[in-house]
């Protein structure tokens, strides 16, 4: 777990810790990444680039900042990372991750629990895209995850959807799960976990499935991409709004939306003993919690979790089988 | 749901409101209460203290600064409130909550998001408990849930299993719900929130009952509640002590921890397909989210939803029935 590269505080896990020990010197079971590219957390890059009013060049900053302070890239704004893409360069005699040297890797497990050292000073990015070309080296612990990387797709392409493939696994396991074929929304629904989640929804049979967009722009690509059942157009943060863009409420509805705010007009907009699935990493605990209470709503609420067995697997076969989905995602990269 | 009465932001729901108007003129269906006691939330409570130095006048002084400005008792840091008891002043005429004059009732949503103003300076408060004798008026709205205080109870006893009702209803939902009798862990179970969930989780029929608590003396007390088929002792913040002291892992595992940093314990002390439920207010998504994730951990992480249908009656019954619940809460009062 890499209890052992925690510098502090002592005894928490790598994800809780303050900074780690990114030293280059493997463990027996922990294996090194020569770094290609970090694809930070869309919460995290968002809020990054809106701190620093759109200045690339101090958003870069502040990234080599966190990262050479925390021995991480762990957002501490937003408590988020992301993943990074590499080259695995040593692996140690007891790492159970089945990894050799050579094999290009996409790590599955948050930059935020991720020892990470940057050598380049991050020259080839310019702050301006959530993709980061970076050089340097991460440590796997022994339970870590890492999926080698398709051959029939771009890296930019796999990194992007490994980044949410939660998401869309998570979303299969709660729509499959209900007793009859639920009405699933999804906020945020023409981003990267959105979309791959109204794929998801479908595929798990949904009775229907709604898709909100904040945009014209981007109700046109939803539209496009034939992955919704209906597109509806609403300010996610604005509770009133979802629940009456949404019409009847859902029985699940999937949050995938990356700014702070929209907990209310999910529970708002979700049908009593129905289901909420909080992806974005821009929730609010108390404000999910007591929102619900406030509004003595029954629904469950769900952190979504990011690792699902089979998660990354069930994400590229969706982006390969699903044009729509693949549109969107190179719409965005 | 009283949108009329939040000032900023606009268009949010009173829970999320920076600020509310607690003018005394209520609406048609609206109810006015005239204050008794508030019971801050545990995390809240705890907050404020710590920040305080242990100070009780600098804690009265800083709940009356945050209710005077912002119309409610909502902890900015912690994002949490609590409850209140009081009397029914006036009701509207198209108030749906069945309540009259001089009813004495305990209000079920949180003071997060319930227009409050405070007109005796807690002068009878000495800022050093989390019951605050209070005189003022409290606002509530038509999707509101207040209920009418037991006969056979005192007001503090019943306010403080009020305040933490959500709890046991939703252990014991879960715990049903179940396809075998699970085994159970409560982290914090020697507090109001742990003792009835562990009270809750073995009358729905839990295989076995762990109580996790941090202290020699809440040891002491939670085994002679008798409400744990096993009692023992760790620092919740720490994930490696938590998962070793439970020995096996449970299949749901219950937080009522009012401290932050019990997110990865309680993920590492969960089975692969088990369920962890997380109660205190203190508990942070992305900790939970990523957590999880950087541990590869099959577990689905419940937000907990103050309010389940019939939890107040649940609560006080377990309360009524459970001699081991009473002495706990006695003891705490």
């Amino acid at each position: 777990m890499g209890l052992h590269r925690v510098l502090e505080p002592a005894g928490v896990l790598p994800q809780a810790a303050v900074r780690l020990d990114a030293d280059p010197v493997i463990g027996p079971d922990e294996v090194r990444i020569a770094v290609e590219r970090l694809n930070l957390d869309a919460a995290s890059y968002r809020q990054l680039r809106t701190a620093h009013g759109g200045d690339g060049e101090a958003v870069r900053a502040e990234v080599l900042r966190i990262v050479g302070e925390r021995g991480k890239m762990h957002n501490p704004v937003t408590g988020s990372g992301g993943m990074l893409v590499g080259t695995v360069a040593e692996v140690g005699p007891e790492s159970p991750l089945g990894l050799k040297p050579g094999d290009r890797v996409a790590t599955l497990v948050s930059l935020t629990l991720t020892p990470l050292a940057i050598t380049d000073g991050l020259a080839r990015w310019d702050g301006m895209s959530e993709q980061v070309p970076a050089e340097g080296h991460a440590i796997l612990f022994a339970r870590s995850i890492a999926a080698v990387l398709p051959d029939d797709l771009p890296v930019p392409l796999a990194l992007a959807v490994m980044d949410v493939c939660g998401a869309p696994a998570l979303t299969h396991r709660v729509v499959a799960g209900r007793p009859v074929p639920p009405r699933v929304a999804v906020l945020g629904a023409a981003g990267k976990s959105g979309s791959l989640a109204l794929a998801a929804a479908r595929r798990a049979g949904a009775a229907e499935t709604v898709g909100l967009v904040p945009s014209q722009e981007e109700e046109r690509r939803l539209v496009a991409s034939g992955l919704a059942d209906r597109v509806v157009r609403a300010d996610a943060r604005d509770p009133v709004a979802v629940a009456e863009a949404l019409g009847a409420p859902a029985d699940v509805t999937v949050v995938c939306v990356d700014v702070p705010g929209c907990e209310h007009g999910a529970v708002l907009g979700t049908a009593a003993g129905g289901t909420v699935v909080f992806f974005s990493m821009a929730t609010s605990f108390p404000a999910a919690a007591l929102g619900a209470e406030g509004l003595a709503a029954d629904v469950t609420m769900l952190i979504g979790n990011g690792f699902v067995p089979g998660h990354a697997e069930m994400a590229l076969d969706l982006l390969r089988s699903e044009p729509g989905v693949r549109a969107l995602f190179e719409g965005r990269l």
